[in-house]
């Protein structure tokens, strides 16, 4: 009977890769926090869902992904489920769908799990991407959250003018590569900081940041940043937290802004860093501001994307991403952000196309 | 001969008693670090002058005037002058005028000396007073600094909007009486609190605050704010600093706004409190925003007299004033700002009329 062969048509299912996230943690993730299992999967959708079926392509690994791995998660995220695969942005090809507003063999990014295949029930977060003209990782990254952040934390939280002083922490990461690069084609001077010599000379050489240095070889970073920036900060950028926001505070011009955007040196810490000059913030007239990107989708992503996108063909913008070659390298690719390892945006590359 | 006799009543002179800073300070503020000096002044204004000179009626007592005792003093206001007699915010009535702007006879506010009486050569801080029909000393308070501070800190700050959860800290001085009751004028549910249980039965029962609570009883700050606020806090007045913001990083909601009005717990501290919690200003989208008083007085201070005078006249504010008597009594009601020892704004009455 027909319907008989289509029935079992539907039930032939395909082995799929997954990262499974184990338990729930405190301090840093170790690699064996993560497991990778093999499933199968059906490639085709139950009768009647509305979800997508998609064979994703990159995951995004981030820093926030941290307080997923902690019972409870934080006020923005919940917690992985343990013992399921780990959730984070990628980007994927659509399958199947049961959704009108994405068909079969288009390209979205938005939210989907550590694996190679995903049946995504809910896909509100999901974008389809318009332009495939540029990498299709890039919407990991400088299409998708890593540049929307920069651009909301830089234009909206700071509104820089020309001839203002840029700091940013991190600033060879996924965020600050491009929030340097935003604040200079605002005619901002900047400085960016990161770990290593080697970033710091990609900062100066290739995303020909007005000046960087390597925090590791600054014993007082007090000093370091009065040496930069003789005048003052009018924006920092803040992306690692520690003994930096303290340094930053002292440092800051009168009516400075702060956009907070991570705190990456704390999210493994049971006791976090006690910062000391917040009283800075009044004798400073300054305004430090947390922010979630995802506040900021609606009204700006659209804009976005046609500017960022432009800067990229233009060659206006350099955008460095780490890609990592398949998905059981994720998790090490994920640990590595708490220690510096990435050099510009990390992506683990499930499959190319 | 007429000249002659002219010149010599000019040069008649009258007991100036002075409240000399003696040099700067580190830690606690003493009573030593100022001495009562009796010198003399003519009064009447050298010959040219485009200064006034005054009789000194009410002066106040701020906590940021600890920072002018410290050498080089800070980035909004400058050190006092060892030596010389200190300098704030009082009212004074006109004795002779050199300005267009005011005459012999006229009551300003502003900064003048600590003394009986001060020949102003720099009058640009002074503010004839219009409203005679509340108490000359409302000027070195809720109709000068103090109600300024706490208006510009809500409402441009904070904007609060009606239902919204309002926490005040130091809630019986000067600045967070205000703040409470603006607050709550706005249609805000408001808890302040204080350093004993006399000042939170005046918060409760003369100020109609929704609740007050006495900090020391508190043995867990966190504990306690999420007793008073179980849904959060969206709008928090900083007037303390140390472990109070550090719990009510925690109890903040999303898009909380702090206003960073002082700090009175870390003014005397070589090694100011380290505060842990910053990380919730990202998590949950928070702006905390220093201020400085005298960058609103231009664009504010004209309407909001209008308002907090009729507040006043109409009963609809409760402002508590802690008058000492005498400016020989000054520097002890100064410093007892900082172990909380006024309730309601402090004042020093050097002379009635």
């Amino acid at each position: 009977m027909e319907s008989c062969s289509i029935a079992s048509n539907d039930n032939e299912e395909v082995n799929n890769k997954q990262i499974i996230f184990c338990d729930y943690i405190s301090g840093f993730p170790k690699e064996t926090d993560f497991v990778l299992k093999t499933n199968t999967i059906r490639l085709k959708l139950p009768r009647g869902s509305n979800g997508v079926l998609v064979k994703n392509l990159y995951l995004s690994c981030d820093a926030y992904m941290r307080f997923r791995m902690t019972k409870g998660g934080n006020s923005v995220v919940s917690a992985f489920k343990p013992g399921s695969p780990m959730v984070g942005y990628g980007v994927a090809r659509v399958l199947d769908s049961g959704s009108q507003e994405m068909k079969k063999g288009d390209v979205v990014w938005g939210f989907t799990g550590w694996e190679e295949y995903s049946f995504i029930t809910d896909i509100k977060s999901f974008v389809k991407i318009k332009y495939t003209d540029v990498p299709l990782s890039y919407y990991a990254g400088i299409l998708g959250k890593a540049g929307m952040t920069a651009y909301a934390g830089l234009h909206e939280i700071c509104s820089p003018k020309k001839g203002e002083y840029v700091f940013v922490s991190a600033a060879a990461g996924a965020v600050g590569q491009l929030v340097g690069q935003f604040a200079m084609l605002m005619g901002c001077y900047v400085v960016g900081c990161a770990g290593s010599n080697e970033k710091v000379h990609l900062l100066k050489n290739k995303l020909m940041f007005h000046e960087a240095f390597n925090y590791n070889e600054e014993h007082n970073l007090d000093a370091a940043l009065k040496r930069y920036f003789p005048k003052g900060i009018d924006i920092y950028f803040e992306n690692v937290g520690g003994e930096m926001i303290d340094a930053v505070l002292l440092n800051m011009r009168r009516n400075g802004r702060i956009a907070m955007c991570g705190a990456i040196s704390q999210y493994n810490l049971d006791q976090p860093y006690g910062v000391q000059n917040l009283s800075c913030i009044i004798s400073k007239s300054i305004r430090m501001e947390g922010f979630v990107v995802l506040d900021y989708y609606e009204e700006h992503y659209t804009k976005f994307v046609e500017l960022a996108r432009r800067y990229i063909l233009e060659e206006k913008i350099v955008y460095m991403e780490d890609v990592v070659e398949g998905l059981e390298n994720g998790p090490s690719a994920l640990l590595g952000l708490f220690s510096g390892c990435n050099t510009g945006k990390q992506v683990v590359a499930v499959a190319h196309e």
